[in-house]
């Protein structure tokens, strides 16, 4: 199966979505915005070996490639509308290419975003998935707005992506937390509901501290997080009784996760299931403090892809 | 210097571009479409070794992969707005990053087109690019379209890009050809030119005839080229002095020109410097006129880059 085939084979199937005026097929992909609205869009790439395991399920691979994009609309406060996947493979393996596409369009489905373009080449595996989403003029959420005061928030369990990765390293890939890794469920409805109400928005990928960073250097605040705060999820003790105590480091430094990490004004009230991690502060510099009260000292530290102590 | 010194380096100087309501630094870029219009989009990706010689100058690899890219914008007719860029590098070296981004920013600032988001990880050196632009509502040019008694036209001369990379591998550098190949001009005056002209458009990224079998599948037609009709080029002579006779195969089948390749109804007035290499006929098929009148059989043939016989 040559190129061309390959591309309308397993790309040829999102035309007749909601704003899709000209789907794949062509050298680009004709889109109608909607009025009154404005597009968010982001992208990112996937590479074999660092981004997940090189036994990792295509289908898995497919599903991730797309949610950690569409976490970033999320983090946005966006509606997913298009996407344009590239595909760079070794070789045609059509086995593997269908569990791809199961797991893409799996999401793509959930998601309601339209699969309206796409590129395949032969090399290295790798994935770059770009995302556009439509926010209503004005409203899209921001890293940079954070207050003090202001408390900051979450909608379930940091580290558990992490600590997925972890088992399925270790060869216990059917523990209840590896799907937390292999399967991120970007947090696109929250981010909906934090319109006009959250002051920053971010989503977790490089580590709680890492991206927590992030939305106090674009705000120009501080902060403080009570470490009794944050949750143990039920997959998280799992996990535990297996493999003994979560490291904090697992749960503030952790990436992978896709939750929002959010801030809100004290006026707004707290979203169904929303933890509140901490606060924000006037005084610049992040703290941690510990059951005692106590303040501790804290480096910003995530996973970062270019950073020496995270790579090879 | 981290990934987020490096993004924030290279990528945070678009941000005051028309329609960029926030560029690069968030978890996405927030753009306002413009009235009236729709919206194309295209990604593309290259890789080292296969779409440029391991030994390409940075900057050269900078200019081509927006190139490529625009050129998809071109054959639409679109204007280009914002582009993302993902960068895979096996390693951060300053150097080769600074040639890079002065490519890439010399054709984005010709062109017109704004970064307004990227990714950069670590993995095997390869480029992937996302390039939006606008059109009037319902003008966007597309393959389906031509018309039995269309011309089929080009401005320019195909093959030379295909010259350039052969006279690039022999050790001829410094050809003027070579430039064809290097920093590809994406013809996007042409491509708005032809909008509400053309009956059918492409850009020739495959080979010439490859490239019009899109047109003429898509527009469920046939053609009839005349080979004495191939333009020879001044540089493509030089290339002739010192690597003997242009191989016809090489401005039939010679893939990279990032020409349009277009068709335009007897009415039309050629646009200045336009060749007509043919004519769109009722029969299927594709039909090669050699300078006696006789008809030659083809296939077409080009770049496919999963195809065996232009893969390793």
């Amino acid at each position: 199966m040559d190129e061309f085939a390959l591309i309308r084979h397993y790309f040829g199937t999102a035309a007749a979505a909601p704003g899709v005026v000209l789907g794949v097929g062509d050298d680009g992909a004709i889109l109608e915005p909607t009025p009154g609205c404005q597009v968010v869009m982001s992208l990112d790439t996937l590479v074999a070996g660092r981004h997940f395991p090189d036994d990792f399920p295509a289908a898995d691979i497919g599903w991730r490639s797309l949610a950690v994009n569409l976490s970033d609309l999320a983090a946005m406060g966006a509606d997913p509308r298009w996407c344009l996947l590239s595909l760079s493979l070794p070789a045609v393996e059509r086995d593997w290419l269908n569990g791809f596409m199961d797991g893409f369009s799996a999401l793509a489905q959930q998601a309601g975003i339209a699969l309206v373009g796409g590129d395949t080449v032969r090399g290295p595996l790798s994935i770059t998935v770009q995302v556009s989403g439509e926010v209503p003029r004005g409203q899209a959420l921001r890293r940079q707005g954070a207050q003090p005061g202001d408390r900051i928030c979450m909608v379930g369990c940091p580290g558990e992506a992490a600590a997925g990765l972890l088992a399925w390293q270790q060869g216990w890939h059917e523990a209840p937390v590896v799907a937390r890794f292999c399967r991120p469920q970007p947090q696109l409805e929250l981010g909906r509901a934090l319109r006009g109400r959250a002051s920053a928005c971010i989503d977790v990928s490089d580590g709680l501290l890492a991206d927590l960073d992030h939305i106090l250097t674009a705000s120009g605040v501080g902060a403080t997080l009570a470490l009794t705060a944050l949750p143990r999820s039920p997959v998280l003790k799992d996990w535990q009784q297996r493999c003994g105590e979560v490291p904090l480091s697992l749960q503030l430094s952790g990436g992978d996760d896709y939750l929002l990490l959010f801030t809100l004004p004290p006026a707004q009230p707290l979203p169904d299931g929303a933890q509140v991690l901490g606060v924000i502060d006037a005084e610049p510099g992040l703290r941690l403090r510990d059951a005692s009260g106590r303040l501790l000292p804290v480096l910003p530290q995530g996973w970062n892809h270019f950073s020496e102590s995270n790579d090879d």
